[in-house]
């Protein structure tokens, strides 16, 4: 009785966000995948062999003995000035000259997008994503209640008459991840670029333009971030003037995911409106790794450091690409990324990739399949590999076992 | 003319949120505190010289040495499972008897409360809290858009009376700081905590229950935690049976706030609720700094640091209650905690705090005004003194100093 009583007390709790709280496929996944033995094509993890575990224990000496007391007290929400100090040097590599008032330091990337979220979108407002996009940004703002307006996309990236045809329909934002796409690995064409940025600034509906992946690019050329065409448009490619653009961007991808640091880039007064967001989120973001993360870019350490994942990751995208070909039957198809971590299989559509899914596992190996990155659930008969975590030997492994039971399944 | 059109876009999206966010007054002063030589008594930041710095660099170096891969990468949600496990250790010294299910790792205690407040409040809900309160916890609750209904305090806590008259009015949620109540510094008394239980349980309103220093206790006998009496009341001490609340723990005033890593507890099913959120917040608390709290706690480090923290802060409480006696002049009251960080000081009603603010920085010594902890705004006769971060002879001269001004102020 007593335990009716309580759980009724929950539950009615609960129904109020029931709908908008459901748990992440691909989080859940990552728990089976850790199995021994099990070769993963699932996460977007890096490879783990070139974590920079010495250069971290000599920044995190370095900070303790110079700075400790710095390190374990509560800082501004803003972030580490030095480390700020530091992003308008990185991203003046992509051409974008900003200050320090463009800067705000997140806790990882993902926290970016829940601040913007939380900034722009009130309950119900709609907001443009591509289709397929991560599911983790579906997961985000569908926590902060948004419908979703998916815009196909081609090999050139996002369509612009369907995103046109969805501006038309007054999404609160438009959610873009240009470069080495999360979950295809396409990258939106230079052509594009400028096309999108216009329309977005003629129906004056933001965008959040999410680029953890830009700097693992393996072949081809450097594409200009959007945030750096828009402000070129207007004139501007600094200062309080930048336009109508916020950037996400994260150390994850090129230090390490579990230390939690990432940014965001916009105009002074958005960054001003995110800080005191953020503020009442969780204060500030560590302060501790903040200071690591600051010192191990120093000396040009973290260019050398990309370079040498951009290596890695060449060969690991060279060995899927060379055992896709190889293994891989008729009728089935995948992109060939730039960079990134990713690739996009499109299968027959009568298969499933989640009945694939399934048997994979039994022969050890793990994917995602491409349902949940889909705000309409559809593409049922599409996954996702990725190549980053896995060594080459592990890759040839896993797609000729994936190719076996491909094979057998469309006989 | 392009500058108004922008301005126009963002001004037209921050409307929306304009209401909800607003910058906590705290922040920002603590940017005026930092100037050279100034006293302050203001920020709740634990005393510097005793972090462990050492032992912090024992622990970062164990981490990244034995299991640097895993502090660089992506983590589970909840949590580092040992972290977890210690917190239940932890735990269990309040006579809880938990398990891992009962425990979420957070980013500080300040993303504990906004997690609950996302999953608990509906925009324009009511939720009751203490009056005077912490003013993050306000900044926080307003961002998830709730109303407040302030229930008045005495030198045992809330008053219940008042509390029950609330409670009818059906809040979201009962908000309190039972122990060293920040700013207030009092405690609630074993006798009201059973009654308030009780209470929370009779209208089926969840408590939060914030305890960031319950073991900083400088005098005194300990208080059970709320989360122990609701238990205890249902026949209960643990597991998926707990009750009626859910308990904010932090690891900021026990180790370093610059670490943010805190923790949640509650039932198993309101703790899985909370996970999912988190995954779209910021998908986990960093590993590193999570792998390091743990490291350092190991081997009963954090007892007996605690007991270096509460001899440092009795010696600092004491200088202060002895230096407001000798200085204060009649008509002036404080009131005397037996432990946390805090003090409170109820001047002469005629008397603004915040005019006797500006004056005091004129003399170098800073501290929080009363009236952003009240809900209501009221309060504008008192004002919080923390005594944890200055030294004894520093908390002697600016008392004195601010002594004169309120002497002079007072004739």
């Amino acid at each position: 009785m007593r335990e009716n009583h309580r759980s009724l007390t929950w539950e009615t709790r609960y129904a109020r966000r029931a709908a908008s709280v459901s748990s992440s496929a691909i989080r859940e996944l990552l728990k089976v995948v850790q199995t021994p033995g099990m070769l993963s094509l699932a996460g977007g993890m890096p490879p783990p062999e070139l974590f920079p575990i010495q250069a971290m224990q000599a920044a995190c000496q370095h900070v303790l003995s110079e700075r400790g007391r710095e390190a374990m007290q509560y800082g501004i929400t803003e972030g580490y000035a030095p480390l700020r100090q530091f992003v308008v040097e990185w991203m003046s590599r992509s051409g974008l000259q900003l200050d320090e008032s463009n800067v705000l330091i997140t806790s990882g990337g993902m926290q970016g997008l829940d601040l913007v979220g939380r900034l722009l979108i009130n309950p119900g407002d709609s907001i443009t994503v591509e289709s397929p996009t991560f599911l983790g940004a579906l997961q985000t703002f569908t926590i902060n209640q948004a419908q979703f307006l998916p815009v196909p996309t081609d090999e050139e990236g996002i369509l612009p008459v369907h995103l046109e045809a969805a501006l038309q329909k007054r999404p609160a934002l438009v959610y873009l991840i240009p470069t080495f796409q999360n979950p295809t690995g396409i990258t939106l064409s230079a052509r594009r670029r400028r096309e999108i940025v216009e329309l977005a600034d003629r129906y004056q509906t933001p965008i959040i333009e999410d680029d953890p992946y830009s700097h693992l690019r393996v072949e081809g050329e450097e594409v200009s971030p959007l945030i750096r065409l828009d402000a070129e448009m207007r004139g501007s490619t600094g200062g309080g003037l930048l336009g109508n653009v916020i950037y996400v961007g994260t150390f994850s991808k090129i230090l390490g995911p579990g230390l939690r640091v990432g940014w965001l880039v916009g105009p002074a007064m958005v960054i001003r409106q995110l800080t005191i967001l953020k503020q009442g989120v969780d204060v500030h973001t560590g302060v501790l790794a903040q200071m690591i993360v600051h010192q191990v870019t120093q000396d040009d350490f973290l260019v050398g450091h990309v370079e040498r994942l951009r290596t890695a990751l060449r060969l690991r995208r060279d060995a899927m690409l060379d055992a896709l070909e190889r293994h891989f039957p008729p009728g089935v198809q995948w992109t060939r990324p730039e960079g990134g971590l990713f690739l996009w299989v499109t299968l027959p559509p009568e298969m499933d990739a989640t009945e694939l899914l399934a048997e994979a596992i039994e022969s050890k190996v793990a994917f995602v399949p491409g349902r949940p990155f889909y705000a309409d659930e559809s593409g049922q008969h599409t996954l996702r590999l990725s190549f980053s975590y896995p060594t080459p030997e592990q890759i040839e492994i896993a797609i000729e076992r994936l190719g076996k039971i491909l094979a057998r399944r469309l006989r």
